[in-house]
């Protein structure tokens, strides 16, 4: 079965890039840098223990893989590395990076009600940047 | 250089086991089976990423035999899985039975502020059950 994004999950900003069978999305929020790691698995696998040990391992790979641009490209205080669902069920990692002068710091992003969306082309760069970097490690 | 677990996730309840290289801590609030896996690395090494390969797949064994007992013992709705660390920096990763009917559903632990200790004896009897659990997988 073909795997379907999450219509929730389309609409949070740009794909970044396809990598270790996950999409790899860029949250249109200013505030943090935040990635979303989608696995293709199919519906119904919804936490990370159920996934089995290959599947568990590239996915990880391409958590560790962006957590590792996010480090790179914007040097943050802290990453904050989830898996959460309650309300979008569709398995999703967040990936985000934190700063002590970020609105919602040191309190998690999750719950945070200040969005504002990337000045036009901002996202388009970053995402850039994350597939130069994606495509190299 | 000897672990030295942090006062503040000492504090949070009790310790279960050490699997894995890591400290299984289980957290005394009654609202959420929460527990927390505590990686024995050393100060300065606060975010997944930056693990080598074969500690970050032992952390992991960890969370996901912890996550396995959460859904055997508990039968939640959702896992939420995180490794924040805004405030405390040791690295820690959450590991939350979460229910429709828990206070904080459908948002994030992470800030509720309704603590429930467990009464008497019930925090002993889970811990004794994860211990048990985790020494047969």
């Amino acid at each position: 079965m073909e795997f379907a994004l999450n219509e929730r999950l389309a609409a949070v900003g740009l794909e970044v890039a396809r990598i270790h069978g996950c999409r790899v999305l860029l949250k249109d929020e200013e505030h943090f840098p935040w990635f979303i790691v989608v696995p293709e698995v199919p519906p119904g696998t919804e936490d990370l223990h159920q996934l089995d040990e290959e599947t568990f391992a590239e996915v990880m790979r391409a958590v560790r893989k962006v957590s590792r641009f996010v480090e790179a490209h914007f040097r943050p205080e802290k990453l904050n590395v989830a898996c959460i669902g309650n309300i979008v069920r569709q398995m999703h990692i967040h990936v985000v990076g934190r700063f002590q002068d970020d609105p919602a710091w040191p309190q998690v992003v999750w719950g945070f009600d200040g969005k504002m969306s990337y000045p036009q082309g901002e996202a388009e760069r970053i995402a850039d940047a994350a597939r130069e970097f994606l495509g190299q490690c």
